[in-house]
């Protein structure tokens, strides 16, 4: 019998590593391939294209019992744009593709749209295309975002140098957090229909999991602040997971400090309702969509003191590894605990 | 209680018109949006970028029971490119985008990449993007795929004159018996599994249903010959559909002639032991992945004996309709006929 390796022995980017490996790029048109934020290619003399594409699958990233409709289509742009603003760029189209079952009324489809839509109008992108096909098993939509960069302000992953500063947007953990929420009612809901959802004065966590924002704003305000961070990515996976791409890209090692990561205070007290580890939340927790960036150290006085930034640490050389500091001096090996979409599975 | 209209009342096109009709323009570099084979993006002073996206799902699209899953990866990819060339230009990157159920081994989708791989070296693209996802229902497969085209070469569904001839590439009703051939050996299949399939002397029909081309080829020719198609649109849901998309998106109306429809021996036979009607199957049987094209009369002698191409008829007034005329002299009047999932579903 030929030998069969479940795809959880490899997990999600294991597997993509597995497969693309061997890829040799064929066009001079194709800047970068596979293994960034988004691909990158040529446009013109100034600026490249640039252009990511992401599925959303029901009953893996998205639970119909709780996510209306409407927020789910403004999602799926959403995090698929955040992956343009990633690369410093500005997003500019999306092609929509929806698989759906026969279940789905032409009213149930348009709310869905209308949230696309919302995203759309707010980012200023142009849905320009895609298609809309059946399926036998739920929802799936997957989207793929194109949009420009200026040559000379693009960054990459992979630009991390020693004693650069590692910076975060917003706050971390809250999507995680606004996640467990829902799940918990779910459940409650389950053995009591009747019962009505606790979740008082949790909006922000709430919309943090069903409504996220792509921080577009950051871009802006980089281009503001004339800064161009040397490497950066968006954290869809986790803070752990993601800092280690940019390690990895970079062949950096780098420190961080517990009680620099921004945490809500709502994100805070609700891990510890759930006796959670807020830090764990803020570094595991997938579905933020900050950007997480870093910046040479002659630049700390652009960031310095903004409340939409927060300094959490410094890359150091690749031998000395990935490390998270705690308030009580301890060293704690990051590694990647981001979502393993297949491991969920079994 | 709120009204609800089940998608099969709408169709896939209807119901993407109803959730596009409203849709604005925002970005200059926007330059066609959703309804031709590609959305159309400004690139430079010369070309412009074009791109597509479509989806395939296991149990709508594809049958494991009989489609190899390198063909399919093969497939994907050559149906997406389709799309490019449909346009007149030059395919050049693919995102992919896969959900997968946990059935699947890391063996089984090294099968898909290896098929997508060959695809990619055969037309010369780059696999550039896109993500891996696991689905609690099967196999969907999204590819987006980008190409280049001269501005000055550039053809839309929407420029078809009156008098043009009507020009189609290969032959068409193939993929069509095929997918009998497959379908009615699945049935004794599945009723004694001992069975050997009766397959012989059909590679070219199966060939055409599982591991289709697209006509890259054709659009090298046209650039041989110097001649720029008023119109073009690819085969995917059937001749009818796609001359009427063109008749509508032009404004124009139609007249082929059935015995100019160029189709197989292969295929005429097997329609007939299937006891159906060859010029039907040819007019409505999906997935042939030809070029339907409209060219001046002028330019009659560039494809005049060509054994690519094959004029089938010429464009009309709007007023006149669009209509096929018969052996017998019976003018029969042609509507959409393609695949509606939607339908298929119930």
């Amino acid at each position: 019998m030929e030998k069969t390796t479940p795809l959880s022995e490899l997990g999600e980017f294991g597997l993509i590593k597995e497969l693309t490996d061997d890829i040799q790029i064929k066009n001079s048109s194709t800047i970068v391939g596979v293994g960034d934020d988004c691909a990158v290619l040529e446009r013109n003399k100034t600026t490249f294209t640039i252009t990511s594409s992401d599925t959303l699958m029901q009953g893996i990233h998205f639970d119909l019992m709780y996510q209306p409709l409407k927020h789910l289509g403004y999602k799926s742009i959403a995090v698929n744009l955040s992956d343009i603003y990633a690369m410093n760029g500005q997003a500019k189209q999306v092609l929509i593709n929806l698989a759906i079952g026969n279940r789905f009324s032409v009213e149930a489809i348009k709310e869905i749209y209308d949230g696309m839509k919302l995203a759309a109008e707010k980012y200023g992108v142009d849905i320009v295309g895609g298609d809309i096909t059946s399926s036998y098993a739920g929802l799936g939509i997957s989207i793929t975002a194109i949009g420009e960069v200026d040559k000379k302000k693009i960054v990459y992953r992979s630009g991390a140098k020693e004693n650069d500063l590692i910076v975060v947007s917003g706050d971390l953990g809250g999507a995680y957090m606004g996640l467990q929420l829902l799940e918990r009612e779910k459940e409650v809901f389950k053995s009591n229909p009747q019962a009505q959802p606790e979740f008082e004065g949790k909006d922000y966590l709430l919309e943090r999991q069903l409504k996220p924002e792509a921080r577009k704003d950051i871009v802006e305000l980089l281009e503001k602040m004339e800064l161009i961070p040397t490497s950066m990515i968006d954290i869809s996976d986790g803070l752990a997971s993601e800092l280690l791409h940019i390690c990895q890209a970079s062949n950096v090692g780098a420190a961080i400090y517990d009680e620099k990561i921004p945490i809500d205070p709502d994100t805070y007290h609700t891990a510890v309702d759930f006796n959670l580890d807020p830090y764990t939340s803020a570094l595991n927790g997938g579905e933020d969509y900050e950007l997480l960036f870093t910046i040479k150290q002659e630049d700390y006085d652009k960031v310095k003191g903004n409340p939409h930034l927060s300094v959490i640490g410094h890359i150091t050389d690749a031998n000395n590894g990935v490390y998270m500091m705690t308030k009580e001096g301890q060293a704690v090996p990051i590694e990647a605990q981001g979502w393993n979409h297949f491991r969920e599975e079994e």
